[in-house]
């Protein structure tokens, strides 16, 4: 069975994104490049340190990378890469299963 | 944004998924209803004891059912619902990311 190869790479894509608010940013920055403020202006549930623990995992999970424009003052924005943006369709799935199912 | 009111169930939905086995038990099932030991056959590297516990889990969330055949020697074979079968897409699609993007 084909699955059996690929199910550790299935269960640590699932691992990294069942984790509480990932979905959410991940959600906001398929939108464009965001600011950290602008992030956590649009999630109001979510505290700055928090924020600051997901975008440094995802950033080492290759999902998102930050921006540094050496302007004043400076600015710093959170990008999807093209691994990121490739989630999409997953996450539009996911939440069409969880729209139905999930209570 | 009406993904906000989406998020807690999609996370709860990717948190379960994450579990260590699920995704893989959950693809054996989708081939029809099993046994016990026909799954524990399949997964060579499963334990029975996290099997049990990943059965009991999925049954909890309504996404196998346990059906029981009153025969000699008893029957018991797990089923997917029809919220496990619609989990599909999403494995899927997820699938189909990580062995792109998962090293």
């Amino acid at each position: 069975m084909k699955d059996f190869t690929i199910c550790p790479k299935f269960e640590s894509a699932f691992e990294l994104l069942g984790k509480r608010w990932t979905g959410l940013i991940i959600r906001v920055l398929l939108n464009g490049p965001t600011r950290f403020k602008e992030v956590s202006n649009l999630i109001p549930n979510l505290s700055d340190r928090v924020l600051s623990e997901r975008f440094k995992q995802l950033e080492e999970a290759g999902i998102i990378k930050r921006n540094v424009y050496p302007e004043t003052p400076i600015r710093i924005e959170y990008e999807l890469t093209e691994k990121g943006k490739s989630l999409k369709p997953m996450m539009d799935e996911c939440e069409k299963w969880a729209d139905i199912w999930v209570e």
